[in-house]
């Protein structure tokens, strides 16, 4: 593959701050000060699964204290987030990593993010004694890795034999119950978690993880419920960087955490996850590097959360009228000018992109301010690529507010949201496979409150026919001898796509349906009804056919073949000229239609 | 206008919440204890300035803390980012807002939204003594509200009379430099600056001002530089509610501010504005029915920021090649089967909403994918809605890497963006009108490197003309007896929009270009050369023509009228035949075309 400009850029960025020795690594226990601290890592995830890496990203060190927000996760999944937050608080200390910050009377801690915290939130993990829990912290983390991780003996023993500040923490969190047991087992388990391999690489896979909404965008494998996300990402944003937490966020905008052992994680949520690796630290416990990179990359990327510059595509696609884009059912010319008329009382939509309160609340202004001059409303849901609750409640309100002034709004291909939408109490009666039926059903209905008593598909003669305008009645003689007549049931097929057949249909009686295969089953083109010609492209230009047509009940055809069609060149070049012009006319309206159609989509 | 389901969703929140009568109101000074406590209004303001109210939305009172953030965003736009940050740190403190909070050796108040950071952002803004500094302070916070405000002076004569610790904290500030001068001006500026009146409306639209970027949606008029909304945004975020801060940011997901005059104002970045107004205030003196109907909005509007399961629409709306979409240029046979076989190495690209790092990156790795197979790319940016510099770096650097291997990037549509791109190192010569010149370009490059001697548009005989296929000598003799011959000169109109001409042109000599009319000028949608037909649909079906023909050089045609072509039907009933055959076959041709493109859009 062709290298990347993005690759480019981080290749880049890596080189010049490579350059930069400044900080020390961490030097508590003896395993962290062996570590080369020249290792220098850049990996950022898209929330698709893209992979981007430059320099040490495969690099395995220990995650330390960015094991803490993932801990949390786990604990609210174990418990549920009332039964965490009467333990550990969500508010950002001012203080730094080791201070003990609990609350006065309930000795809750501050947050989850300083060990104490940390530590609390181990204890709520669930799981039997140490490796049990340990085991469900490695399972996990290795989801939102994707791939199995596994703990550093070295440096669990080294944390274990020197942790004696987070077993004093231990102790006090005990007489406030914070801790229910002797805390023994639950440090034990917190210095494993912290002393868990991964990598750079790992880092940003698991930011990614957070980013897409806790599903992991490159096995495509959930690490932990959509519903955590957001109190995992609040606690990094708030508490993410200790006493450096307000600044991180006001320069980089981003949820993120760090670790002695020289890792940064951070977050662009919806877009990214971030890992830097580079073992020396700053007086705070941060990677020097890490910092520098990551505030680089904010600025350069305009990452920010709070950047507002930005504006999201308009939810509405299209906008248009049943006097753009009518139904494939193909009309007589009495109610087809009729429907054409009336065309402004029929709406059509199309949503796009992430259906949420701010972005629907325009589609139903648009709809509420047109209910004084429309009847219906269509509205495809195709390229919506999520909807949520307070979206899908909206609509089923504004559905409920049309019905009650007589109005109709019909929701097509919205076969993904059916569930949420008639769990916010959306009639079932509004869905429609696609426009085209839905179409069909609302021009239908517009027709039976203008000719009620009208039955549009009897059976016609030749001289009712768009085909024979213009032919008096001996050249009618002349074309009934001439024309071959031919029935099919109801399912059979009559063209076939790829077939060299080039003949010319006029229908007599019952209807037939032009469709083409899709990977969804069949979309349908056109419905056909007596009076009306179809086949004339191919009678035209002998090219394969491009559609199958399918009679949908009884059908009779009146069939102009190739060699009759020859013949009255001879024996009367008159009736032939008529049908060629009277064809050619044909043509031209469906390709006056199709430029209007292209003219609305463009 | 008929009511809104959201109007009828807050109207019932409104009602619900106004049983809560929980709280006091403030009663440090007798002014806040004389307001009616059952006071209630709540207020969403879109981004596009769309303002949803219930209750008591116009009541005004004062503004207090929540002037904070305004007056913060005034010290950065007077003082720029580094020199206010060196007086006035960005931390949460985890205090209460009457704390004092400052560092332990600069003296800098830890963040602006506690009194001792808020009196120290007063002191930073410009302007003559306390009236020419309280304009600004009005003007600024009038043009976030989008209309003129001004001071309720009783409260600000009991806050003065009764301010004695925000001079404690004003005289600390005085000693550690934070204030340069004498603090009385500053305290009695930021007294009136928390006196100032305002309506729960008002709030809301002061959000919506900080969603949207910095400018009003209302007025459409800046009331803050878009670079400092983020930093304005991040200090709410961490440090809005005090000592509630953190749960806040976890709870509803919202930057946000309260005063003790009962107002709330919270923002959905980039999507909405919220005030809310009710004065019993809880012990942390935030507004009770505040706090509970912003949490309540929060969730069933789901409003969260870091709420990741919205999916934004994807920024490739549409993706074609060549085979797909021709430039209007239409091309002779040999030319047109070349182009046809070719097609893939020519793609197209419309891109919508905001290109931002994240998503342009699924762009940039499709060029670059791509460039194995293709040799120009087309990208059109109509449809974007905002481009950041970082996106213009990595389109423009594409540039370069696509250039460097030998192949063309053209931008379409891209007059919006052509400042930030040239800005970024985009070339000028990448830049086209419109996709289709773009086409045009590219296909004549293809063409020049495989047919480099060919000169295309050579004048023809009518042997030569699609429209007389078929035809042998004597016809083309009989015919050319027929035709007329006409001559224009460049930029002449031949058929003129809305006329009802019907007469048929095959093009000898000369090119001529269909268009129609737009609102940017003229559109243009086909170039004809020798031997190509125009003008067969109005010929066929006698409607009034729906586009201009104009000459582009010196043009000559053969016009078949129509009187010429009814004549025929008696002289040469065998040449007409074979006339409306080869029009039908153009027009099917057409009509395979457009409904391939109809195809791709949908």
């Amino acid at each position: 593959m062709t290298p990347s400009p993005i690759h480019a850029y981080l290749a880049d960025l890596h080189a010049r701050h490579l350059r930069n020795t400044d900080g020390d690594v961490a030097d508590y226990i003896p395993e962290l000060k062996q570590v080369d601290p020249e290792q220098f890592g850049i990996c950022v995830a898209t929330r698709d699964g893209v992979v981007y890496e430059v320099g040490d990203t495969r690099q395995p060190f220990t995650i330390q204290s960015v094991s803490k927000p993932f801990t949390y996760g786990l604990a609210l999944a174990d418990n549920g987030e009332d039964r965490v937050l009467a333990k550990i608080g969500v508010e950002p200390s001012g203080d730094a990593f080791n201070a003990i910050s609990l609350a006065p009377k309930t000795g809750a801690p501050m947050n989850p993010l300083i060990n104490a915290g940390a530590i609390a939130a181990c204890g709520l993990v669930h799981g039997e004694g140490i490796d049990g829990r340990l085991a469900r912290i490695l399972e996990a983390f290795g989801h939102f890795a994707g791939r199995t991780l596994d703990v550093d003996e070295r440096v669990y023993a080294s944390e274990s034999a020197t942790g004696h500040r987070n077993r004093a923490i231990g102790w006090m969190l005990r007489t406030f119950d914070v801790l229910p047991d002797e805390p023994t087992p639950t440090l034990e388990t917190y210095f494993r978690q912290c002393s868990i391999r991964v990598t750079c690489r790992d880092l940003a896979i698991m930011g990614a993880t957070l980013a897409n909404g806790g599903v992991n965008p490159v096995t495509g494998r959930r690490a932990i419920a959509a519903g955590y996300v957001d109190n995992v990402l609040s606690v990094m944003a708030t508490c993410g960087m200790y006493d450096f937490s307000g600044e991180w966020l006001y320069r980089t905008g981003l949820p993120a955490k760090s670790g002695v052992g020289g890792g940064i994680l951070a977050v662009q949520p919806a877009r990214l996850g971030i890992g830097v690796f580079s073992p020396r630290l700053d007086a705070h416990g941060n990677s020097v590097r890490g910092i520098a990179v990551c505030r680089e990359l904010a600025a350069d990327l305009g990452l920010h959360i709070f950047d507002v510059s930005r504006r999201p595509a308009p939810v509405m696609r299209l906008t248009t009228t049943r006097r753009t884009v009518a139904s494939s059912r193909r009309r007589p010319r009495t109610a087809a000018d009729y429907l054409h008329g009336v065309g402004n009382r029929l709406r059509l939509y199309h949503l796009q992109g992430a259906l949420v309160f701010a972005s629907v609340e325009p589609v139903i202004r648009e709809l509420m301010e047109r209910t004084a001059t429309a009847d219906a409303f269509i509205v495809n849901l195709r390229s919506v690529q999520s909807l949520d609750g307070a979206a899908a409640r909206l609509l089923a309100h504004t559905q409920a507010a049309l019905a009650e002034r007589g109005k109709r709004l019909c929701l097509t291909e919205a076969s993904s949201w059916w569930e949420t939408l008639t769990d916010a109490g959306m009639p079932r009666d509004t869905f429609f496979g696609d426009d085209d039926f839905a179409l069909e059903h609302c021009e239908n209905a517009l027709l039976a409150k203008r000719f009620p008593d009208e039955a549009w598909d009897r059976p016609v003669e030749l001289a009712q026919c768009a085909m024979f305008v213009g032919l008096d009645d001996a050249a009618l003689a002349t074309l009934d001898a001439v024309l071959a007549r031919r029935t099919w049931n109801a399912g059979q097929t009559i063209i076939a796509a790829g077939q060299h057949s080039d003949d010319l249909f006029v229908i007599m009686r019952g209807s037939a349906m032009v469709s083409i295969p899709t990977q969804e089953g069949v979309a349908r083109l056109a419905v056909f009804t007596p009076g009306m010609t179809f086949g004339e492209v191919a009678f035209i230009d002998r090219e394969a056919r491009t559609a199958n047509v399918t009679a949908i009940d009884e059908v009779e055809c009146r069939v102009l073949t190739q060699a009759a069609f020859a013949q009255l060149e001879l024996d009367a070049p008159g009736i032939k000229i008529r049908l060629l012009q009277n064809i050619a006319r044909g043509l031209t309206a469906f390709l006056r239609q199709a430029d209007t159609e292209l003219a609305a989509l463009r």
